[in-house]
């Protein structure tokens, strides 16, 4: 007995056709664990070349899961290579929370690209990190990896910042700079322990409110990020005469009064005080665009990626290569 | 006294001047009569050529009702065809409502085209029917008309197949397979009831929580849809045995265990118990995705049609012409 | 010491190279009020050359500032000509207080044009007026700004007109009709408080709730503005006989029956009543649509304008400029 058949399609007219006929449309869904979703990524997915993007906010894991699982059905595995999700939200936890319920996906293959990147934590972090080994390179300070380094704030970009020098294995302290907090070393321990528990990086972590204990930190290390609230200044000039030199500072406060001192928007490695170099937030933020537009390319071309912050970095690295 | 004029606009310069040198975008929307709406219809409404696709969340029927006329004024009776709706949700009923505001539209003409398709219950009903109606051609067992169905599940899928083999006027029962219902015999009751009232169609209902009512069901059906919760089995080996031979089953559940035992998902009219010949999920979902594409094409070029499931069955239909 | 450098990318891998590659999408982003985005800006925004519509719902002026920024800082000062932003909504306050967020940006520039329509009002009130002023010249009655003019209703597009009739220096009332308000006198002050607060026009409010206050009204005015709740009728054919002639009377009211007797809805400067000239509510709605669509083109192409009431009313003058 012949089983039945469906009638062949014509070429181009179903959704393997398509591909055939190369005319298969990129689409690119944005999850948002919140709401009002970032224009910045809607504007860079666009520019990075996708044909769609589709916002969907108050997204869960088990809604991601499904609308995952939804797309790659829809599009098969040939077709899904030109669907991309992108993880969005202000809260790292949440959006975390969201790539792993995908990574779990059993059924069906898991061909499109990820990247996740909560308030431009990952591609800020790994554009700081990238542009500070180039520094310390034309410094000729030596290596990343050697450096004892101190990250001022504690929110997403301060976070993954910590994470990703903890793996790199400098020797790391993570520092809370705001005095209004009423329990600030309980606070910054809750921190550390998260980042043990989620991240498996151990760090230090160290309650800085006031001028004393930063320059404490300062004297002691040789590359300084600065990720605090916007428009709070962490370190003034009377910081800067007490820390000694041979050292690299990037700041990613924008609005003023910034969060070092002397430092300038588009600094590029200059030196702010004698023997200090400063990175300023303009030159980072730009490297940062760089990256996440040649993430979103890359995901819209390849597929099968999960850009996570390890694979920001490595992205971030290779903006530079061939460049001296 | 002449009238005033406004200044003749430019070809292309006007929406209709637009339609004129053919290069009006083709706008399909989305109304989810809750949130979260379906990727997979996104992602098959972008490959089946639409340019836009916009996505409305928690639609009510009154929203439609002001949403399509927005839509058919600001476009004209000309460009009104390159714009499609889609109805989509979880809830049946309330998707159906807002189809019904829809069609009341007294005002602007609908020339644009209406599909309705919630869960997929539409498309996955109609595809499982012509998809059966085929299988008995090539097992030469004659006409689904004339035969007696079982619908086992009461799930929007479940409801429509009950509806469109009902208006066929075949022998329908659906039945309840749920053994943890309070009150099965009520439940089942409230849903014939509700597919008499809603879609005038006269069928019967049966609890069938355990083996021995589902035996005895079998035995008198010639056609088995199995269209009950994910994952769970109705029908085992040991049923299977016991409820003789000359009949079709159809399951659409793709997650393991598959609702009837010894069915593979690919499975395309095999015989898996002597007599008894079986078609699988993924067969099913095939065909539902071919049949959603080709509406979805359609709906798109064409304008003024309402895709409800009894036009949904004509196209599914149509798949099969020519094949044999 | 030479400062690190981003390794310089290919032309057309940054943002700026797209540009240069003049392969830019253009994106509308639409802000609403409250949820459920008009589908007419959405077809018109695609209709004008849009590349994509992106649609924000429940945006605070908060949001709107965020949600801009981080546009602008995407795409930098070139490709941000390429991204608009339209802000809608029911509530006319709600929409120009999000107006005022975005014009407060300090920085970055605002290169990107903003539109602000909410419910259409804008873009009705200018088509009205615009129109009325070609009305006038045609059935030679002169020139509006010397007119006493008379606005029924108090909604968006009532009190936009009468701001901008206020700012062309006529006389103007403005008269609330519903005769089921508590303390209709109470509310036309209020309105009239915030025009003046709001607006700065100082203009006269009447509680119109019967005939008697209408004629009175009518009697006295030159231009009438019909803008009341649809399918309410103002003005019935008594009142016309006791109003003298040498008016002009617009209706924008499309739902049955109209705000005036007589007018029918295509009318364009019909003679409705021996010297009363009547222009209907499908006459305004096609320039207002013309209107619309000429600041959504002009907006994708240009960039870097606001296109208040002011703007609306110059760009509304614009389509029947060399018409006559």
């Amino acid at each position: 007995m012949e089983s039945s058949k469906v009638k062949p399609l014509e070429d181009g007219e179903t959704s393997e056709g398509i591909i055939r006929s190369a005319s298969k449309k990129s689409i690119l869904f944005i999850f948002d664990t919140e709401s009002k979703m970032s224009s910045f990524d809607v504007c860079l997915a666009y520019d990075a070349g996708y044909d769609a993007v589709m916002l969907y906010e108050n997204v869960t894991p088990k809604d991601a899961e499904r609308l995952v699982q939804d797309a790659l059905f829809s599009r098969g595995p040939k077709g899904s290579r030109f669907t991309s999700f992108f993880i969005g939200g202000k809260d790292l936890g949440k959006a975390e929370a969201v790539l792993e319920a995908i990574k779990n996906i059993k059924s069906p293959q898991l061909v499109s690209s990820i990247i996740i990147d909560p308030r431009g934590a990952y591609t800020t972090a790994a554009a700081m990190i990238a542009k500070t080994e180039q520094a310390l390179l034309t410094t000729k300070m030596g290596k990343l990896e050697n450096k004892r380094c101190i990250i001022f704030g504690t929110g997403p970009v301060g976070k993954i910042a910590t994470v990703l020098l903890g793996k790199l294995g400098c020797e790391v302290v993570i520092a809370s700079t705001n005095p209004n907090r009423l329990n600030g070393k309980k606070y910054i321990k809750g921190v550390v322990r998260l980042l043990l528990k989620r991240y498996d990086v151990d760090i230090r972590g160290v309650y800085a409110p006031g001028q004393k204990e930063r320059i404490h930190l300062l004297r002691e290390a040789d590359v300084v990020f600065c990720a605090a609230a916007p428009g709070i200044q962490v370190i003034d000039r009377s910081i800067l005469e007490e820390i000694g030199s041979e050292k690299i500072m990037v700041d990613v406060n924008v609005v003023p009064p910034l969060g070092i001192e002397g430092i300038k928007p588009e600094d590029d490695v200059r030196e702010i005080h004698p023997g200090i170099f400063g990175i300023g937030p303009v030159t980072i933020g730009r490297l940062k665009c760089k990256l996440e537009m040649k993430i979103l390319r890359e995901a819209r071309e390849a597929g099968e990626k999960i850009y996570d912050y390890e694979l920001c970095l490595k992205k971030a690295r290779s903006l530079f290569k061939g460049a001296h």
